[in-house]
């Protein structure tokens, strides 16, 4: 799977990474990967939601995966964050 | 699948659900469902995976499935919102 078949989710408006995974879709990619961490792991949710429903309703969701990731933060202490990876297909 | 065996994951606290995953696993359940909508699924991927990582070392995501719902709003509009189902399983 190469990086550029990868969205990854912010903070940026919904339609934002809607818009990133049609163009990838719409560019020949067979497969789309859409991940996500903590609070944004929603947003990931909807994105691949509104791309099935709304606009390239032959993509299918392959897999999800969830996982926890370790952050470290300030002065050495490490949070566990949860993540998502949403793989989408043609 | 019985109702029984589902956790809906609302506005309390994560380690509320954790509990009520961890108190099904352990009286006897051998699948348990995370069930969450909207801005609350992050929050069922952290039950999910504090439940694995922490309390339930057996226990495995069996699936995961997204869904869009319908839900009536006022005036008859209606709004989608996405939804998740973890499946938990020993």
């Amino acid at each position: 799977m190469a990086e550029e078949n990868t969205v990854f989710i912010g903070k940026k408006p919904t339609m934002n990474y809607v818009l990133a995974v049609v163009t990838q879709f719409n560019s020949g990619s067979k497969e789309v990967v859409i991940k996500a961490r903590g609070k944004s792991i929603s947003k990931a949710v909807d994105v691949a939601e509104i791309v099935r429903n709304r606009f390239v309703q032959d993509a299918k969701i392959a897999d999800i995966k969830i996982s926890t990731e370790e952050l470290e933060g300030e002065e050495g202490r490490t949070a566990n964050v949860s993540s998502i990876e949403i793989f989408m297909n043609l």
